[in-house]
């Protein structure tokens, strides 16, 4: 039986880069992507157009009912807006679902089960371990720990990037001859990317570190 | 602060000791219930009656969606038929939805964190073992490995009838004085319990094991 990997794939830089290198182990892969309600919805639009063209199953949840769960987050529709500047310390708090990375992963374990895939991965890399504690590496051995027991059949939680840099995912996937114009990373879902938000602005900076200019349009 | 406990409470025998053991530590206890879809969606009423009369906030999240990640599981509306006569082995395996423990326990973890809860209690016991990965002790300690280091708080998860038998915690819940009148179990959601499924069966079981009547009104 042909191995399958399920991918966590949002849209953006990260995941993309993941999703090819889940693509490159010439596994069969099933992509799942979440809507909870973000303003970037366009990352879903995206991530749409990306998995046609590769052929790739594309499946969509919609978990906006999350939000029930939580109360003041500003990377919801309809909540404060989005702040400016670097993801740094307390400004960048505010857009953090409580728990969320656990409950993603749980659902992509549930359809990995279905599937009878054996592997799920996910985008969590280095840049986020200061600010989500659902990113670090401990808590992606735990959520592996879980998902290795909680069915009938294992399945391997992987983050295949888990201790590079953004620019380092950037470096990877410009040496797999990636084209980054097909992800979408802005926190304001307009038709250009902002340029101004902290995911444009990494975004950015992680170009710039690997000598290489941005293929996505901006405003301004 | 006063200490907050949030109950994973479905409306049946379990998770209503459970909430009554919630209770009784003195905590402030909130209720959180999940619509799967579900066939003995009456489950639901009963739990929001019951979270009615003790005065407890009840959440009740709708998640029906996680059926899009599985296929034919019976517990689910429109799926085939509940199977009859007791809960063994294969024929009860189709009632399994796949990581779903995971996933309601990711929410009510969400919702914990959310409330500055430290604790989720929910029903899992020993009767559940050899039929459900997700409710074994070593599912419970993996979650709540990963639930103490998933958020910037750290939210225990608590089976307090973790190795118990279903007949030990109807003892446990009638030496507490409770009504089990105020429960439901059925698989079946018509008005009475049909006192045939697997449900009922293990139910009328229990309550002979303890040489008491159910309090319930049955068909026939």
């Amino acid at each position: 039986m042909t191995k399958k990997i399920v991918v966590v794939y949002s849209g953006g830089m990260d995941s993309y880069t993941v999703l090819h290198k889940a693509i490159a182990t010439g596994a069969e892969v099933y992509a799942i992507s979440f809507n909870y309600g973000q303003k970037h919805s366009k990352e879903l639009l995206v991530a749409a157009k990306v998995c046609q063209q590769l052929g790739l199953v594309h499946k969509v949840v919609d978990i906006r009912m999350i939000n029930e769960l939580m109360v003041g987050s500003s990377l919801l529709a309809g909540g404060s807006e989005i702040p400016e500047g670097h993801y740094e310390g307390d400004n960048m708090k505010s857009t953090v679902v409580p728990n969320r990375n656990m409950i993603l992963l749980s659902m992509a374990i549930a359809y990995a089960v279905s599937l009878e895939a054996s592997q799920v991965f996910y985008g969590a890399h280095s840049g986020d371990h200061h600010i989500y504690p659902d990113c670090r590496p401990e808590f992606v051995q735990a959520m592996n720990a879980v998902s290795m027991i909680a069915n009938y059949q294992s399945v391997e939680i992987i983050a295949p990037f888990l201790n590079d840099s953004k620019n380092d995912i950037l470096a990877a996937g410009l040496a797999m001859g990636l084209d980054y114009k097909n992800t979408w990373t802005c926190y304001n879902g307009r038709d250009k990317a902002c340029g101004k938000c902290g995911a444009c602005n990494e975004r950015l900076e992680a170009f710039a570190e690997n000598d290489t200019v941005d293929p996505l349009e901006y405003e301004g």
